[in-house]
């Protein structure tokens, strides 16, 4: 069973062979667009949802993707197999391509697509039992009309930077308000709160990516006949929760026990529980796997 | 004379083997940063002001430089030499270097260091005979608080965007609004308006990154005895300016004729023209050279 795979443009390569031309813009000014599939009992999961953000991606960078879903489908699974066993994190980067060293992209003529694959996180048991810890981060989440925080692409750096404020204090995530104030999502996860009963996670025009654990949890709370409202809250809206909770491909649905020094009242409460085991069911259901 | 020439930590390599590890965090998040050394009768000029900015980027990414100024300093010098003659524009990168698939960088222990240079870039003689056309970009500045402008980094999507715009309008460069409407700068240029004799450009609170040029601007409409206000203005502050230029790196002063559709009123204007005589003196000065 290998431990990370490299892939560069469909051909599986080795570690010292994994690399780009500095002139690819995606190294020169993170633009590139990503997307993560993760396996379960060794089959593809929501790889047409992945897929589709994909397509959004490209298209809110004008990079229209030049090989066709099927392809992707297909490498993903090739990804998965040549790891040889266990279950995988792959990851699929299309950037724009080598060109001229400028910001005019318009010479960027082949897209170069690297594929990374390496065993599904494991993140530990403390953390689905009693909640992990997160910080509210000082620096903000890029603001949509600037760098849409719904584009998934190769600039990370406000993520990282806010990262790295959880890191210091022990953080397993880090919570980004925007300019405004508003409770948005994590570094890499979407944020939900849980008050008198309702659900609530930040609407699309706060400004987050619109996770794909997200959407699945919008709709589990619908067919558990639990209110979810998309809405605005703000960092003591969430320090006042009654339970607090994390999403995203590799982790499911996290609770969360502190922010900061706060302890969230009930970790894990009883509607995160429900909801976490609904979301099990959704991820082994076989019309979600391809 | 060659016309690119390429470095990977210091060695000179050909094109095909200039090349990262999709695993630096430069190519994976643009968690990179950079200058831009230009030659002056093929000396470096203001290489000290670059490198003070170089390491200032790299305190507000944690990233403190694992190699000394004179190193700096003297891998410029061999990049203009090994390009054999004219004048270069010289880059380095800096990237976070090799780690493991995480925003956390706390295991990437070694930077790499990219060269790439350049033959200087030549703009067109009609922009600075009659001015050049920007635009004002609907895509709006990253603020401070979130990704800070003033840090010269590997994540330029923003940029990138606001000059597809600029593209599409036949513009030389984009002109970028913070969230609040005030003008910061353009995608790689530093902005600066005349009304009634006095100059103004964006104030560094408004979000921009503090261009070596407009710093030597500021310096030099001193010397002139020209009033220079770091200020707020707005996007119609500038339609209803006296002149407009943008300053740069390879572009020294070039003036703005029109923005969008809308003509500015003296192209090039006599303060203008007084301000890019004196920088061409700055610019051939000695004690600015390297």
């Amino acid at each position: 069973m290998k431990d990370y795979v490299f892939s560069i443009n469909g051909k599986f390569v080795d570690e010292g062979d994994a690399k780009v031309s500095v002139l690819d813009h995606g190294f020169l000014f993170g633009d590139s667009i990503y997307e993560v599939v993760r396996t379960v009992n060794g089959k593809l999961f929501a790889a047409d949802r992945h897929l589709k953000r994909l397509h959004k991606s490209a298209q809110a960078l004008d990079m229209p993707l030049q090989r066709d879903d099927d392809w992707f489908i297909k490498h993903w699974r090739a990804m998965h197999k040549r790891r040889g066993g266990g279950e995988s994190y792959l990851r699929i980067i299309v950037t724009r391509g080598v060109g001229p060293l400028s910001l005019d992209y318009s010479k960027c003529d082949k897209q170069n697509v690297i594929g990374i694959a390496k065993p599904l996180n494991v993140w530990p048991d403390e953390d689905y039992a009693h909640g992990c810890k997160v910080v509210l981060a000082h620096v903000r989440r890029n603001p949509k009309q600037a760098t849409d925080p719904a584009i998934k692409s190769g600039n990370y750096l406000n993520n990282v930077l806010a990262l790295k404020e959880a890191r210091e204090h022990q953080g397993a995530e880090a919570v980004m308000l925007n300019v405004e104030g508003h409770v948005t999502e994590a570094t890499t996860s979407n944020i939900f709160m849980v008050k008198d009963g309702v659900v609530k996670t930040p609407a699309r025009k706060e400004g987050l990516l619109e996770g794909v654990t997200r959407g699945f949890i919008i709709e589990v709370c619908r067919q558990l006949g639990i209110r979810c409202e998309e809405t605005i809250f703000t960092g003591d809206d969430l320090l006042n929760a009654d339970e607090v909770f994390i999403t995203g491909t590799t982790r499911d649905v996290m609770p969360v026990g502190h922010i900061g020094r706060h302890k969230i009242k009930r970790t894990p409460g009883s509607i995160t529980i429900r909801i976490a085991n609904a979301y099990h069911e959704v991820l082994h259901d076989p019309k979600n796997h391809q």
